[in-house]
C-alpha cells in the first residue's frame, strides 16, 4: 500500500490562490491566520497525518475496538492512545476552540484541511476528537459559565473527550420519539435515565474522562421534539466518583472499526441542563451546519486517499498492451494507465475530488465569515449561503466521495477487493458519513422543505447570486456557458418546485434528491470554471506550482464537464417526473 | 434480519409466463424438464436454500476460512462441510451435468434460478459447487474419455470439487504473461511448477479431493496468449498420494469471506493435458459465456435478498409522519415506507430486480437453446445472442446489484451500516462480482472490441432483431415508444463507433463502458416492456398470481423508465464525447 501524502499544493491552490483565504486574517478574531502560519499549520497537519495517524489505520481496522462486559470498559486498538495523545497534546482538538479555553482561536477552514486529512489517514481514530469537537460547540454555545469553566479546559485540551447521545433503538431521524427522562435533583442537577444507541466514543481508553451531551426529557415536557432539552453527563463526576452511565456493548458494522460505537445506559447518572429547558434540539441545530460540512470533508478524505492509491497502482501495474501499440517496449506488458477505461476511474476520482475540495473549502470559508466578519451584513449574507450549501457539501461529498472510492477499487481489479491496498477499508469507512448526521435523504428533505422556505425564502436566491459572483472571477476560461446551463436549470427547477411542493409536500418530497444533486453538480459546475480559470493564469506564469499540475487540473475540467453536463437534463426531468412513479404503489406492490 | 424467502413467484412468472420454458421439454435431451418438473425442483431448491445455506450465512462471514501453516490445510467455516453434504447429496452439484457422469442433465435456466436462491442465502458456500461446475464444464467438454471417466463421476456427485487455477501475482487480466511451467514426465503426465493467486477453493475441508484445473506453459510454448495449455492436476493422485500442490495461504477480503481464496504453488505436481496443446485459453474460452452469466445472476441474487430485507425493515421501522399527514395514526409514527425519498430507494431496486431477472434467465433460456436445439440455425441464432448478451449480463447485473444493495443499505440507515441485518455484507460480499471473471471494464472491451466484430460483425443486428420480436409480443403496455428510442440510441452508437472506432481502437476503448450501459438499459427497457404486458395480461384474468404481483409490476415498469430513459441520452452523449478527455492526460497529469 502505498503511503498517504497530504495533498498539500492543492490544497493551499485553493486556500490561497482560489478563496483568497489570507484575507481572514484582516478579520478581528483571526488576526493569528496569516498566510504564513496557515501555510504552516498545514504542513504540521500532514505530518501528524503521514506519520502517526496513518500507520495505524488498517491494523485499527483489522483489531477493532473490544468491550469487557464484567467492567463496561472498551479498549481502542492498538497505538490509538499514543497517537491520539500526540494529537491533543500537538493542539489539534482544540485548533478553532475560544482561547479563553485554551482553544487557538483559529477558523474552521483550517479545521476542515486537517480533518480531510484525518480522514484520508485514520478515519477512525478521527471520531474521538470530531465528538469532543461537538461537545465543545455546544458547551461553548449553550452552558452557563460554571459549567464552561469546569468542562471546556479539558475538553479544548484533548484531556477529557465528548460525545453527543441523541439516538435511541426506537428514534433516529425522529427525535421526538425520545424516551430518556431526567428527573431533577434537589441540588440543581438532574438524574438521567435511559438507554442512548450508536455513540461515538461513549467508551474508550483514551481519556480520563467522557463528558456527554445528551438529550432527554423533563418530566413535564411536552411530546414532541419541543420537549428536548440538553444536558451534560460526565463520566466521572467532580469528586472523582463514577457517575452511573455505562457502556452495554458495542456496535458490530461495516467500518470505522476503530471507532467504539456504544450501546450508553444512563441509569440515575447526574447531568446538568445545558441552555434552555426544552430547547435541547434547538441547541443541536445550532451545531448542526458545522458538524454536517464536517462529514462532507470525510467523503473528500477517504476519497482522496482512495485516488493516492489507485492512481499509484495503475502507474505501476504492468497488463496487456495499450491498443494503440506499446507504450513501455522493454515492459512485458505496459502500465495499465494507459488504457482508456482504467483513464475514466482515474479522471473521474479527479474531477470529483478537486472540484469537492474547492466546494467545501469555500463553504467553510463562509462559516469563518459568518462567525466572526465585522459587518453584520457580510455575517448574515454568509450566514445565508452555510445554510443551503450545508446539505450539499454533505450528501453530495459523502455520496460521490463513496461513487469516487468505488472506481479507485474496481480500477485496481482483484487487488482493490483485498485488505492488502487499504481501498476497501476506505470504502466501508466511509458508508456511514452517508448516514449519519442525517442520511442523505435527510439532506435532501432539509433543502427542499426547510432552506428553501427559511428567511422569506431568500436561501436560493443567495446561492445563485454567489455562483454568479463566482463566475465573474472566472475570467480565462470556456466553461462558463456550461456553469450557467447548470444555474438555469436550479433555477427551472426552482421554478417547478414554487409551482407543485408548496401546494402538494410530497411533490417536494419526491424531488428532494434529484434536487440536491442538481443543486450540487451546479455548485461545482461553478468551482470547476474557477479552478480552470486559476489554472490558466497559473500557467501564464504567476502560478506557484509546477506546470503539470495546472494543465492536468485544466484536463480535470474537461473531464468533469464532458461527466456531468448529462446529468443536468437528467434530474431536471427527474424532478418534472413528480411523485406519481413513486406514490402509486400501494406498501404491498412493493 | 428477516428470513430470505425464494422470490418463487417472480421466477416462476418469468419462466413460464414470460419464456414459456416449458417448450425446453420439447428439445431432445431436455424432455425431463417438464414445467412439473422445473416447478418442483425450484420448489425444492428454495427450501435448501432457507433452510440449510441462508442459517450459516452470517456466521460463515463473521468466522471465514482459517489456514494451518504446518499442514497447508484450510478449514471452512462452522457448518459449511454438513451444508456442502446436504447441497451434493440432494443431487445439486450435478443439475446441468451429463448424465453419462451421473449428472441430471436439466436445462442451464435452471441452474441460474439455483444459483439465484445460492447468492441471496449464501454467496460464499456457493463459491464452491460454482468452480466445480467450471471445472466440471472444462473436462466435459475438452477432456479426453480416460480424464473424463476418472474425474468425472466424483466431480459431478459433488464428493470432489474443482478450481480453476488461472491469475498469478504478475498477471490477472493478461493471461499471455503466465510463467507456471509443465514438464512432460516420461508416462505422458506433466509437472506443473509455479504459482496462482486468488484460487477460490484452492483448499477446504469439504471434500475429500479438489481436482485443479490449470493454466500453464510448455516449455517450447510461444511467448504469448497462444503458448497456453490446459491441465487437470488433482489433489490426491490415483494412488492415495498426496500430489505436491499446496496452499500457500488464504486472501483477506472485503467479503465472501467464508470462500477460500488461495494462493497455490504447484512444486512439480503431476498434472495431464485437457485438449490440445496451446489451446488453454481457447477451452476456457468455450465455457466463459455460462461462468460470466452465472457472475451476472449473482449480482441479482445479492440484490434480491438486500431488496427484501430493506422492504421489511421499511415497512416496519415506524420515524416520523408522512408529508401528507399521519398514516399510522395509532402509533407514534408512521412506517417510513410512506416517505417518497424511501419508496424511490425500494423502487429503484424492485425496477433493476425484477427486469433483471427477466434478461438474465432469457439469456439462460437462449444457452440451452444453442446448445441443444435440434435446428442448427437455431442454435447459431440463440449462441450469436448468448454471445451479445454474456457481457451485458455480467457487468449490468453487478454493477447495478451492487448499487441496488447501496440503495437498500440507505434505506435503513443506521441499521444497515451494522451487521445485525446483513445487508451490508451483501455489500461486501457481491463487490467481488463486479471485478472477477473479467472486470466489468474488461466485459465493456468484450462487446466493443470482440462481440461487435466477430461472425461478419453480425451480432448486433441479432441483439436488435431479437430485441424488436421480443417487443411484438408486447402488445398489452404503453412502452414500445420507450423501448424503441432506447433501440435507436444503440443504432446511433454503432453508427458512432463504426465511423470512429474501427480507425483508432482508443475511441472504441473510451465509448466500451457507456456502450455497454447503453447495451444493458436498452436490455431493461425492452423485458420491462414484456414484462408489463404480460402483467396486463395478467391482470384481465387469465394470470395464477395474486393483483397486487400483477399491478406492482406494471407500477415498477413506470418507475422503470422514468429512472432509464435520462439515462440512454446521457450515455449516447458520453459516446459521442470519445477519447478526448480521457486521452488528454499525460501521466502526472493525474
Amino acid at each position: 500500500m502505498p503511503d498517504y501524502k497530504a495533498p498539500l499544493d492543492d490544497m493551499k491552490f485553493v486556500l490561497f490562490d482560489v478563496l483568497e483565504a489570507n484575507r481572514l486574517a484582516d478579520i478581528p478574531g483571526y488576526e493569528d491566520a496569516s498566510e504564513d502560519i496557515m501555510r504552516a499549520i498545514l504542513d504540521e497537519a500532514a505530518k501528524l497525518n503521514e506519520s502517526v495517524l496513518a500507520p495505524i489505520n488498517a491494523s485499527g481496522d483489522t483489531e477493532g475496538c473490544s468491550y469487557d462486559p464484567q467492567t463496561h470498559a472498551v479498549k481502542t486498538p492498538e497505538g490509538f492512545k499514543e497517537a491520539y495523545q500526540q494529537f491533543s497534546q500537538g493542539g489539534w482538538t482544540g485548533l478553532t476552540a475560544d482561547p479563553e479555553y485554551g482553544g487557538q482561536g483559529l477558523p474552521h477552514l483550517l479545521k476542515l484541511c486537517l480533518n480531510e486529512m484525518v480522514c484520508s489517514a485514520n478515519f477512525s481514530i478521527g471520531m474521538y476528537p470530531g465528538l469532543s469537537h461537538g461537545a465543545i460547540d455546544a458547551v461553548t454555545q449553550h452552558a452557563n459559565d460554571e459549567l464552561k469553566q469546569q468542562y471546556l479546559p479539558n475538553l479544548v485540551s484533548g484531556q477529557w473527550s465528548g460525545t453527543m447521545c441523541l439516538t435511541e433503538p426506537q428514534c433516529g431521524t425522529d427525535l421526538g420519539l425520545i424516551t430518556t427522562r431526567a428527573n431533577p435533583n434537589a441540588d440543581g442537577s438532574y438524574a438521567l435515565t435511559g438507554t442512548k444507541i450508536w455513540i461515538t466514543g461513549g467508551e474508550q481508553d483514551l481519556t480520563e474522562n467522557i463528558i456527554h451531551l445528551v438529550l432527554a426529557k423533563l418530566p413535564d415536557a411536552p411530546d414532541s421534539t419541543r420537549g428536548i432539552s440538553l444536558f451534560l453527563v460526565p463520566k466521572i463526576l467532580d469528586d472523582g466518583s463514577r457517575n452511573p452511565v455505562f457502556c452495554g456493548g458495542l456496535e458490530h458494522k461495516m467500518g470505522i472499526n476503530g471507532s467504539s460505537t456504544c450501546v450508553m445506559n444512563f441509569e440515575g447518572a447526574k447531568g446538568w441542563l445545558v441552555g434552555e429547558e426544552n430547547k435541547g434540539l434547538k441547541c443541536m441545530f445550532t451545531m448542526m451546519n458545522a458538524a454536517r460540512i464536517m462529514v462532507g470533508i470525510q467523503g473528500l478524505g477517504a476519497a482522496e486517499a482512495a485516488y493516492q492509491i489507485s492512481l499509484d497502482f495503475c502507474r505501476e501495474r504492468l497488463q496487456s498492451r495499450s491498443v494503440s501499440g506499446p507504450q513501455n517496449p522493454n515492459g512485458k506488458a505496459d502500465p495499465i494507465i494507459v488504457h482508456p477505461d482504467v483513464r475514466r476511474m482515474l479522471a473521474q476520482q479527479k474531477a470529483f475530488i478537486e472540484g469537492a475540495r474547492a466546494m467545501a473549502y469555500w463553504t467553510g470559508y463562509q462559516l469563518d465569515l459568518s462567525h466572526k466578519h465585522p459587518d453584520p451584513e457580510e455575517r448574515q449574507r454568509a450566514d445565508d449561503l452555510v445554510q443551503i450549501m450545508t446539505p450539499l457539501v454533505k450528501a453530495h461529498l459523502t455520496d460521490e466521495g463513496y461513487l469516487s472510492i468505488d472506481q479507485a477499487l474496481q480500477s485496481m481489479g482483484g487487488s482493490g477487493f483485498t485488505k492488502d491496498w487499504g481501498v476497501e477499508q476506505l470504502q466501508r469507512d466511509s458508508r456511514i458519513s452517508r448516514i449519519y448526521e442525517g442520511t442523505n435523504g435527510i439532506q435532501a428533505l432539509d433543502l427542499v422543505g426547510r432552506k428553501l422556505l427559511i428567511r422569506d425564502g431568500r436561501l436560493p436566491g443567495a446561492f445563485i447570486t454567489a455562483m454568479r459572483e463566482l463566475l465573474t472571477t472566472a475570467t480565462n476560461t470556456s466553461y462558463i456557458g456550461q456553469a450557467d446551463r447548470c444555474l438555469s436549470a436550479v433555477e427551472e427547477a426552482l421554478g417547478w418546485i414554487g409551482e407543485n411542493a408548496f401546494t402538494d409536500p410530497e411533490q417536494g418530497a419526491a424531488a428532494a434528491t434529484p434536487l440536491l444533486k442538481l443543486f450540487s453538480v451546479t455548485a461545482m459546475s461553478v468551482f470547476w470554471a474557477v479552478l480552470d480559470a486559476k489554472a490558466a493564469e497559473g500557467l501564464a506564469g504567476n502560478g506557484s506550482y509546477s506546470k503539470t499540475f495546472y494543465s492536468g487540473k485544466q484536463k480535470a475540467a474537461a473531464h468533469f464537464y464532458r461527466i456531468t453536463m448529462p446529468l443536468v437534463s437528467g434530474y431536471l426531468e427527474d424532478i418534472r417526473a413528480g411523485k406519481d412513479t413513486l406514490m402509486a404503489f400501494t406498501d404491498n406492490e412493493f
